[in-house]
């Protein structure tokens, strides 16, 4: 089985990574990074990546994965040359899913018109551009389209996906290998747990996707 | 504040990248990947990474993040020069930590002598020679030395670090960002919840460690 992870400059890191670990011990899985072009790939921050393989490169992957970060908005309404990419392997997928803001590209590839989807809170009102209808949930899935919450979700997103796919004895054997037995330490990782002295500290990000 | 992650060939990559993406928020800090070598670096999979600093460039860090993997072991009994680095920086850090068997390399660096200290559970053991003592708590501060379980616990390690260093909302505001509200679909994350039949798909990895 072959899990397709679309990079792109500026992608929140974390977003890729945790479907990656999680799918990398699927067994019989391919995990193949691909981007617009091999060779070095900036994240949002200080990380480099080494690309080996171009979109043409993997025509037809079983589980695409695609993630977020701050650029997707923009890459979204102006239709990137991903957006096309996605909607042509979409079509042979078992599963095509998000995490956090990468649901924008699957809304600009027309994947979302009328589901319920979800993506990172921030970016809620941007999905309904798309004709999705936002939910709160950390993980939705919508016959082949899996929609996961903002950067940590992609691992309980692909979790699940590795259950429908292989079984859950051996999602559960994956959970117990990256000892996913999560302890956050505030409780404020979620809009409605959090409270609004903690919501005003991002108040740059939320003007961002206003 | 500078915090170096120290990357290595075969790396389990999220237990470096959970940390990066919670130390990449924390205001005014910058964050570092470094290895021996600058260059292509894979990980244990099919990731590859370029890296653009070695490991003298980063003399002093304030945080030294050190990430697992299976090579771990061999690295830290055949004392890996990256041990020799550790040693050094840790003189001037204010919090040396190691995510998963990390801890390894902490230990064989002699940092761990008569402390409480955990890792990966496929581990525990393998810490003893070091003069460590395992505990199965998600994430142990032992003054400066904090070490944390197996990968994902990296994510809960660097949330606790942000609230010492930069003070508790600053640390709430990430775990809002990063929407780490994690809902572990089946339970099975650590070592005491994970029922046998689980645990006998690891024994491959569980025999890689003994």
């Amino acid at each position: 089985m072959q899990v397709a992870i679309a990079m792109f400059p500026k992608l929140t890191i974390l977003d890729a990574i945790g479907p990656y670990q999680v799918f990398a011990n699927m067994p019989d899985a391919e995990v193949v990074l691909c981007a617009a072009r091999r060779g070095r790939l900036a994240d949002g921050g200080t990380l480099h990546l080494d690309i080996d393989h171009t979109f043409a490169d993997v025509p037809n992957p079983d589980i695409l994965v695609v993630p977020g970060g701050n650029i997707t908005r923009q890459m979204a309404r102006e239709n990137d040359p991903i957006v096309e990419w996605i909607r042509s392997v979409h079509e042979h997928t078992t599963y095509t899913t998000s995490v956090c803001t990468g649901a924008m590209l699957l809304g600009a590839a027309g994947l979302l018109q009328g589901l319920k989807a979800t993506t990172h809170w921030v970016a809620y009102d941007e999905l309904r551009r798309y004709g999705a209808e936002p939910t709160e949930q950390r993980v939705v899935f919508q016959d082949k389209i899996v929609t996961a919450a903002g950067v940590s979700a992609g691992i309980d997103m692909a979790l699940q996906a590795v259950a429908k796919l292989s079984g859950s004895e051996a999602a559960q054997a994956i959970e117990l290998l990256i000892e996913y037995d999560p302890e956050p330490p505030f409780g404020t990782g979620s809009l409605s747990k959090a409270p609004q002295n903690v919501k005003d500290r991002l108040s740059g990000l939320v003007d961002l996707w206003r």
